[in-house]
């Protein structure tokens, strides 16, 4: 049977389908996960791809009415409506890339020498005879000498395999090392001409963004974006903390729960892609300072109680083993230092990712947008950085009829007049709205007029109602959602939405004021992360979410901490230098700043 | 009541007893094993002990036989005969002692200057403030560096504790942490002021040497000699070994026993002492090669089988967890390196605690009997080291009536004309003949001329019969023994005892050709171990196992390889030194050494 080989780009998978599969199907049949908000119905236009090379099928006419005809001739398609009729490549834009799988920048990403802290070195020794009486691992250590590698550090358990593997394998072997001190710490035994793998982790407080990276090329082999276990715990880091707090057994349930998680997305990923626990010989974490501390089942009462100091803050490295992931015996997670109390090392990898935009000369800010906000600015050499709590608004918490991303969740609305044209995730009927839906919700009441500058919903406005005294506007009546009752917009949620803006807004200024700047000198305004790569750039600005500049300097770039992460497990001068970029910050205390209240109710408001 | 003091010397133990107690009791009440031979009936002169300071019971008519005017005069007395009438102190000769507690070398035991690898820190911090929002980790790291100490280096678990103790003992704890590379390892987290000790071993293939030593001051807080519990497993480390390789399990179960055996001895001595688990930050183990490895679970296979290279020779350092060792969570083992396949690492440590004889210039012999004998030839600089497989005969193995020195066993023996008189461990009713007695009564028999020159009995001299067609010497018949059988000499263990000093004599001949030297100028003669401290020298010169020198050259100094492991604990200066020791050793493999088998055979012969 005629297969066709597509091959999708920036991520770089390769796969053969029979004609008539179209290429979301083929994408996701390769495991590259693609926004397709409609489920493949070509209403939504959320799966835009370019053929730059290959035949495929003409434009539908769903696509001519979704694209126009100028995207077309320039190589647009909808994916879903799209099939090969020859070898295509395929490439995928950024907007059509799920998170987790965002991540290249701009091709701006800066490219990483590779080094990775630990090496891979083939073995081919002579056996023992009475003329040489040497030990194993003395054998061995005359191997790394020729590589210009110190002798081998080892606990028994390790060199024991070795031993055996040596002497059951006609003395040929690769062994993982880690070169430390003038010695090579041994990191696992493997057969002769072994992969070496290792495990790169953005931990969120909602979403686990796990990367099995080839440490030899640097290609990422596999990677996931899978719930954080612990939100059954709670949804917010906040009250995890109290959970963690009633008792050292919930800590250690936490902790289990994660670990447990990780474990299983990496035996999928091993088992998918033909390696074992043993390869995976290296492994970077990064995540804000709860998640870090959760992780490592490190108390977090400090956490919990001003003045809210971590444990530590700063890079921890040690055995894997300690926290039971299941990987070679002798690797180790390293955890790059965290900034403070709300900054943590997923903000430390995104500067680090983001760094092409961020070098000396350029001013930038970098925002990673979640429950907590975190901000820096670069500017003139220095770094400064803060935290604001933007709450949890944009994950669809604390909103009447909120959820989170979700098939029928509504994450883009259109209001004219008295028409509402909901789109919703998967295409499914809607049953809420997630958080780039209220935003988007939001800045369309503004534009609509049913919203004033207070966050007052006008009364008279079409579907402006009173309920219980209270004024909300009705986003989708009962009749066209999916569970049977009105989806609405209250005053609340408006005012929710005003709190999270606010807070964002007020760092952004504070840090602006304290750099000695305006915005219009900022260069590149950097949105990475998960929400910040879903949000509609255009109601964030008319929400006053963000300073209003050129739209070419705004880029989303998608999960830039996951992005650092990996780079700190390819190469040890970016590890050094995420120490560096730590020790550069300038932290600014929100909570004591003198000047944060009124900036921040000043920018509570909507501007006109 | 009344009460006195008892200053037991040179093992500094302290006990206050009533009156009517005698020494030996008081002696035992304090834990300090003395020699008792008769169990106190005061006919074996075991018990010898002297008293410089203080009144006791005038001499007993046992003592005046026993002893003599001319040593009671000089101070002696025998330790059951004698009660104290005022404090008093008591000097313990070595050879009263039993042989995990002979740890003086004859006061020339090298003076150790105390620098622990690990070193106990006492911290008082300042708690977090809006001011001060420094991670806990970072307070801790300012008060090392006020000491001169680099950062924290620790895993998750240990940092959780610290962070706890510090928050709930108003940020007061003390530390134990190791120095290595710049950073401070975290060992332990401990009360402010507490205690650090540290487990120094000498496993033996028969007995394991265990010590609790306190870091600070260097002095002894617990000592034991336990059986090793590997003998159910097989008598010698051969049987062991092959018991070993039939299976992991196997291996793993000999590791289990030992690990659990050392955990129970160090239970006992943490409660008897008031010290936690916690508080042991460092663990030195040394060992004959076999013993090396299987204490560390590594694979014995390569023992096994020629060329008998071991998987490792070189030092280990590693968690002490990884043997299950129930120390501090931070603890490491420190294992000295070995010299080859059978000179281990026990031989190193006894190397060391015997430098004051051995230093440059000194022309001395080391030698540690046991089922391998190891010899070192130390001379003009060089350090020349056999192995000699001198058979288990010297542990009452391969003896018709050969068993451990345990009560009833045969020490000694005065042999003249046809009368023997025994002398059993324990005056117990004669049940074998332990590895001393044997020597002993070859040694007798030669002098009684019942034996010639080749090691045939003699017919016809008195108590030499046929048994089965061959000669054997009756050492005690039937009616007077523990169980009701003849204990007898035969002409077959006349000739175990010629292998074994064969052997033995056949390698201290060879490193003395080597070294280019006679044995008369051998200006010491260090006789290690538990063997060689219990043997009757006289009897050893006799039979020919050692060359002819004046008596003043030969020492019997203990368990050297115990003095080498506390040695190793308390300070770092002599681990460099043990291992740049072992680079010096020139090792000479007898086996294929092309002069062993001439050298041997003549040396089984006994001088006339």
């Amino acid at each position: 049977m005629t297969r066709f080989t597509i091959t999708l780009q920036p991520v770089g998978r390769r796969i053969e389908v029979e004609p008539g599969v179209n290429l979301l199907e083929a994408a996701q049949r390769a495991g590259v996960e693609m926004v397709a908000s409609c489920g493949g119905l070509g209403i939504c236009s959320t799966c835009k791809v370019r053929i730059p090379h290959g035949k495929v099928t003409p434009p539908t006419e769903t696509e001519l009415e979704e694209l126009g005809k100028e995207q077309i001739a320039a190589g647009y398609r909808l994916a879903c409506q799209t099939e090969p009729l020859e070898d295509v490549r395929v490439d995928i834009p950024r907007e059509s890339l799920v998170a987790g799988q965002m991540l290249q920048l701009d091709g701006r990403e800066g490219e990483v020498a590779l080094d990775p802290p630990v090496k891979g070195i083939d073995l081919e020794l002579e056996p023992p005879s009475l003329e040489d009486l040497r030990s194993d691992v003395a054998r061995v250590d005359s191997a790394l000498a020729a590589q210009g590698l110190g002798p081998l550090k080892s606990g028994p358990g390790l060199l024991g395999r070795l031993s055996q593997h040596l002497r059951r394998s006609g003395w040929r072997a690769r062994i993982a090392v880690r070169p430390e001190d003038g010695a090579s710490a041994l990191v696992s035994v493997l057969p002769h001409g072994a992969r070496l793998a290792g495990l790169a982790m953005d931990l969120g407080s909602t979403k686990l963004a796990i990367f099995l990276v080839d440490l030899e090329s640097g290609a990422i082999l596999a990677q996931a974006g899978v719930m954080n276990p612990q939100i059954s715990y709670g949804e917010d880091v906040v009250s995890r903390i109290a959970y963690a707090n009633r008792g050292e057994e919930n800590r250690k349930q936490l902790q289990a729960r994660l670990v447990e998680t990780i474990n299983q997305t990496l035996a999928e990923f091993c088992e998918r892609e033909g390696i074992c626990a043993d390869q995976v010989v290296d492994v970077v974490a990064v995540g804000n300072t709860a998640m870090h501390h959760l992780f490592c089942g490190l108390p977090v009462e400090p956490l919990g109680a001003a003045p809210y100091t971590p444990v530590v803050s700063e890079a921890l490295h040690f055995a894997a083993s300690e926290l039971g992931l299941r990987v070679a015996e002798g690797a180790r997670v390293y955890l790059p230092p965290n900034i403070a109390g709300y900054v943590g090392a997923d903000h430390v990898a995104a500067l680090l990712a983001t760094r092409s935009y961020t070098a000396d000369g350029h001013t930038s800010i970098v925002v990673d947008i979640g429950t907590n906000t975190e901000i820096s600015l670069l500017h003139g050499g220095r770094v400064l950085s803060c935290s604001c709590a933007s709450g949890p608004a944009f994950e669809g918490a604390h909103i009447r009829d909120g959820m989170r991303a979700a098939p029928g969740a509504i994450e883009r609305v259109h209001i004219s007049g008295g028409a509402v044209r909901p789109v919703t995730i998967a295409a499914q009927p809607p049953v809420g709205i997630c958080g780039s839906g209220i935003l988007n919700a939001v800045a369309e009441l503004l534009e609509a007029s049913a919203l004033d500058e207070r966050g007052v919903l006008r009364p008279g406005a079409p579907r402006v109602r009173q309920a219980n005294g209270k004024a909300e506007f009705l986003l989708v009546p009962a009749a066209e959602t999916g569970h049977g009752r009105d989806i609405v917009v209250t005053r609340k949620d408006v005012n929710e939405i005003q709190l999270a803006k606010g807070a964002i807004r007020a760092g952004i200024e504070i840090l602006l004021r304290e750099g000695g700047i305006g915005a219009e000198d900022v260069d590149d305004f950097i949105i990475a992360g998960a929400f910040g790569t879903h949000l509609d750039l255009q109601s964030a600005l008319r929400v006053g979410m963000f300073p209003r500049l050129p739209l070419e300097r705004y880029h989303q770039v998608g999960n830039a901490a996951g992005v650092g992460a990996r780079q700190m497990l390819l190469s040890r001068r970016q590890r050094d230098e995420a120490a560096r970029l730590t020790r550069r910050v300038e932290y600014i205390e929100l909570t004591t700043y003198p000047d944060f209240t009124p900036t921040f109710v000043d920018q509570m408001y909507f501007a006109s």
